[in-house]
């Protein structure tokens, strides 16, 4: 038998580590789906199969020509070059109002890296932090590590209600508001410009930032989305807004930006600082030079060509397999995610244990995207990915979660 | 004019970003460095003439062939090819004890970023941090950041002072003891296997754990370093043991790692995710390819060869113009730093504005290197890098110096 170590970490951990830190339900369904290699409902992940390999092999020819690509690299915010790419793209396609530059914008480990600089910035332990109902997961995480108390808005289709909006900041002290407009992360939902302006409206009436994250942002298969809270709030610099290219080229690059405003740059070029000096540069040269090569417009339009197909496909499948259940869901105009409640289990947590093992298909439950004053809320929803899901899968899938309802169901009758 | 911001990021910034960020002043000096077209005794990096652009060339070209590098990583602690190759160097290299295998090597974005989650892991707002006198800047501003006391602990050229850390323990309740053991940034100082062993003694009676910061370790130029505090501690995983790969292969790659003891990996694990999921897989696989293709031996005796020359040649540059002035240094058998001590002034950080912009000569002032309650130890004493330095550029560099000394302190007559 091994030796039992003498040390363990336990008297030593912070408050964050002890009673902060949650386990990523999407990671573990994620991990349970793949051990039981079960058909995928489950990652918000773009599909292998249309990652830029070829271009992107190219595209990286050159970055060990550089060498001062490989010391520390000079520039705080990452390299100015894709920087000053990312502020031009922005301003070009009504993302960015005018005073957004390259000096604005901030390169990070992805998207999640941009959230957690920003959490470090803004939250204290105590801090109230607003979200949507539902939320992501990781977002939750990483505020909730940070010490925040999340309280949920109500939000319907077309997004955060102002009035709940209003109600909760006339009665709480609030840091910011958190919202990815576009194509919700998991509900799918997107926020209505009407809504957007009467959000910032009563945002501005409370003093409050707002955290923008719009990922999802390009994935638009019906229609042209809303202006930005970042363009619609203008010279009033209130809005942060988080990005990434994971969705738009491949997530293996590890690229997302925020957009800083003028306020906020030493601070967090200070925490930038801490959680490891730089990134790495040659990721960040490779990726300009390969979005230099291409036209990004015909990428973005081959990107929703596909999506949308697996989109029709899946939403397809789900009026033949779920409507009958009685099984409701929205109809998402981009992204890769669709909501689904039910009305006849209350323990979807379970049920999506019993699904991915016994009928090998996996599902989010609702529990993850929630706070923990809404809990309950997750009970009887769940999330479907359709983004790395061909037409044909999404019957089969269907078959399969159909079949599992039917089976959970009837074992517990 | 401009129109005015409206909205000011001020009443919702956290404590954290209100009053625990400092700006680096390492940072600072090589800007000026850079900006007045000085010659640099400043950055610990290593020199770009030794970066292996060609072999990192062509190990990166096959990365893009593996589709799953491009999507979320799966593995938790980064690419398991590295992390198995990183275990087996460690073993082989008496750096690690038996126990560490991949799964106890968490990567991350230089050895910064491990300092960072490590800290999250470890400090609570005024939890007592015991740290070297000097110590590394940057780890003093995480430190620092996350809301830790720092205290230094009285230091010798043989490292530590065991009799001083015990008697702070005696009085104190400590989260952890960091230490930079070989050839130390900044004092270039390398702690003796007998005060590793005491210095662990008197860890084990107090039951704090230590943070070993070992990046120099293989930039060993005369003889091979003491056993490691994270193999002398052997079953007893006090230890958590951090190291990159910026000086042995380039800093650029971004690509550092911690030893993670079994009682804290889930806790570092959701600390990591929370910090943007994954890291680039591309840049860990490409690294790994570059490893295996390599003999690392002999690398590290280019690296060692290669700096010897220039620890040489900054040795000789101080006998000829240093010394006759009176300034104290010391003889560092590895790394890249040498100490001084100036007994004839009292601000060098105002000396080291004045050196860089008069006479072209970059160096790092003390004060970066201390803490709060040591602070007046930094207005007499410098860091000197030989990274970068050719034995020439070492005689010309030293020449300014001097002559900045003789006019700054003429100056103040």
């Amino acid at each position: 038998m091994a030796m039992e170590a003498k040390f363990v970490f336990r008297d030593q951990l912070s408050t964050m580590a002890k009673e902060r830190l949650e386990p990523s339900e999407i990671g573990e369904m994620i991990k349970l789906t793949i051990e039981n290699d079960a058909i995928s409902f489950t990652a918000g992940e773009p599909s292998a199969d249309i990652y830029p390999l070829a271009e992107l092999k190219e595209a990286f020819k050159n970055v060990f020509d550089e060498t001062s690509l490989l010391a520390y690299y000079k520039d705080d915010f990452g390299l100015i070059e894709l920087r000053e790419w990312i502020a031009a793209r922005m301003l070009v396609d009504g993302i960015a109002p005018k005073w957004v530059n390259s000096e604005n914008i901030l390169l990070t480990n992805g998207a999640g890296e941009a959230i957690q600089l920003v959490s470090e910035a803004l939250i204290d332990p105590g801090s109230v932090v607003l979200v949507e109902s539902p939320t992501y997961t990781e977002s939750l995480l990483t505020f909730r590590k940070q010490g925040a108390q999340c309280l949920s808005v109500p939000s319907d289709d077309e997004g955060i209600v102002p009035e709940a909006l209003e109600d909760i900041l006339s009665k709480r002290s609030v840091r910011f508001l958190y919202t990815i407009p576009n194509f919700q992360n998991p509900s799918g939902r997107t926020s209505s410009l009407d809504r957007r302006k009467k959000i910032l409206q009563v945002a501005e009436k409370f003093d409050i930032p707002i955290l923008e994250d719009d990922p999802y942002h390009y994935l638009s298969y019906d229609r042209v989305p809303p202006d930005s809270y970042l363009k619609l709030a203008g010279e009033d610099k209130r809005v942060i807004h988080t990005n990434s290219f994971s969705k738009t080229v491949a997530p293996g690059m590890r690229c997302g930006w925020a957009v800083i405003p003028s306020s906020l740059i030493k601070q967090m070029n200070a925490l930038r600082v801490s959680a490891g000096l730089t990134r790495a540069a040659i990721v960040q040269k490779g990726l300009v030079n390969y979005l230099k090569s291409i036209d990004f417009n015909e990428r973005v339009n081959f990107l929703c060509d596909t999506y949308r197909v697996r989109r029709n496909g899946m939403m397809k499948a789900i009026a033949d397999h779920l409507d009958p259940l009685g099984i409701k869901t929205n109809y998402p105009s981009g992204g890769f995610f669709v909501w689904a409640e039910v009305p006849f289990i209350d323990d979807v947590k379970s049920f999506a244990r019993f699904a991915v093992v016994e009928k090998k298909i996996g599902i989010i439950p609702g529990s993850a995207f929630f706070t923990q004053d809404e809990a309950h809320k997750g009970n009887n929803s769940f999330r479907i990915s359709f983004a790395k899901v061909s037409p044909e899968v999404a019957q089969d899938g269907m078959l399969r979660l159909a079949d599992a309802f039917d089976n959970y169901s009837s074992n517990r009758r």
